[in-house]
Order: C-alpha cells, then sequence, then structure tokens
C-alpha cells in the first residue's frame, strides 16, 4: 500500500494548475474531466505519487459544496492497494464505514472507493486499484 | 520532488495510531516527541512516502489549536527536496509566503519551512530536507 495522490479541492481549477506548476516546479501532467462526479482533475507526478487538483465542473458537484462548506484545501488521501475488493472487505470487517457498495470508475483510469472520514480522523481516505 | 509525507492532525494520537495501524494494515514505524513543537508524532511508512499523526502535548502546541478550530485532519503536505534553501529562495521569488526565514529542525531528522497556505489553494505545504 502506498500513496497513490493527494487530492486538493480547488475554486478556480485553471488559475491553481499555475499555482501548482511554481509550487511544485513541473508541468501538470494529466488534465482529465469526470463527467460522473462533475469534476476537472489535474494531476502532478511528485516521485511514485500524485498531486491531484479537483475542481467543480458544476455547482452541484460534490467538490463545488465542499468548497462551500469548507473551503479549499486538502480533500482527501488515496492508497493504491492490489485488491480493491479484498481490502474493503477487510476494511468493513474492522468496522470502518466504506462509502461505496462497490468500487466505482474514478479519474486516472482507476477502480476507487472512499472509507468515511469520521473512521479516520477526519480524513476522508480513498483507495484505488489501476484497471487492468 | 516528491511527497516525503502528509500530516494528519489528531486528538488523541494514542488512538489514531491505533486506527492507523488497522486502514494501514501494518504497524506504527516510529514515534517522535518533538519538544520545540509540542507534538508527538508518529510516522507509518507507505511506498516512498509516511503518512505522520500528529498530537499535541500541551494544551497551547499549535496542533491543539489547529484542532480545536477546524478538527480533526488533514493537516500538511510534506515535499522533500534536494536543497531546502535554494527552493526557499525560488518560492519566494515566486511570490509565495515563506513562514520561517531559515529552515529549522522537524521530526525525522530533517530540516523543515512552510509555506503559507493562503498561496497553496488553503494548503499549509511544508518543505523538508533530510539532514546530513
Amino acid at each position: 500500500m502506498h500513496i497513490d495522490h493527494i487530492g486538493i479541492a480547488v475554486k478556480d481549477i485553471d488559475s491553481a494548475i499555475q499555482t501548482y506548476e511554481k509550487i511544485l516546479n513541473r508541468s501538470c501532467d494529466k488534465i482529465e474531466i469526470v463527467e460522473s462526479e462533475k469534476v476537472k482533475t489535474a494531476f502532478f507526478q511528485t516521485g511514485e505519487s500524485k498531486v491531484e487538483l479537483l475542481g467543480a465542473t458544476e455547482p452541484d458537484s460534490v467538490i463545488a459544496k465542499y468548497v462551500d462548506r469548507k473551503g479549499e484545501g486538502l480533500h482527501h488521501v488515496a492508497f493504491e492497494v492490489e485488491d480493491i475488493y479484498a481490502e474493503l472487505e477487510r476494511l468493513r470487517s474492522e468496522d470502518f464505514t466504506v462509502l461505496n457498495e462497490q468500487p466505482k470508475d474514478g479519474a486516472d483510469n482507476k477502480l476507487v472507493a472512499f472509507v468515511h472520514p469520521k473512521d479516520n480522523n477526519g480524513v476522508l481516505v480513498e483507495l484505488c486499484q489501476a484497471k487492468s
């Protein structure tokens, strides 16, 4: 298990991309819109992990609601696992609240599922696995 | 530049260690008290990056104040750099607000410095460099 990426919720993704190009001193590697989540994502590879910027494409996107409520900032941390189904089963058996009955399609060609922040000291944890 | 660690502010570090041992499915690798910051830290190696839990050891610790104000959760992201002095100079020249005039001693045998969240879409960014 390693950190696949950290997700940062932003208001204006195009402006945030410019900011992170400066702070990370590298170009954005990939921009992808996830229609089902109504978000535009931008990835920066930093070592084996990525920084993912998340901006809403619609006012009712979960990211728009998050930014309205909590402001911009660190939104989640994602761990890459080898078998997401087995990991979800393991976490359920440890009484963590898994937010997805089944893994779903996420950005970056991954299967993803989330664990509720209430069980993780306020941290939204994503598990992800590259789709084969 | 790669993600050295993500920092998670928690109320009760001993209980949080147990939680993250479950979610990460591994034992805590290192516990360290940073007297100058009044924090107890716990590190979990996950690939090349670490998860750092941060708990206050005194009520006037910056972490105690953070948890009181914002609740538990993701607190900062730290990037390992090769030359922290040069990176801080570069970021200052790009108009980022560096919170430390000079890098200071942090946990995990590192020199560390922070960039103000207002310049990074709400994200407290730490730069760190292993001390030689």
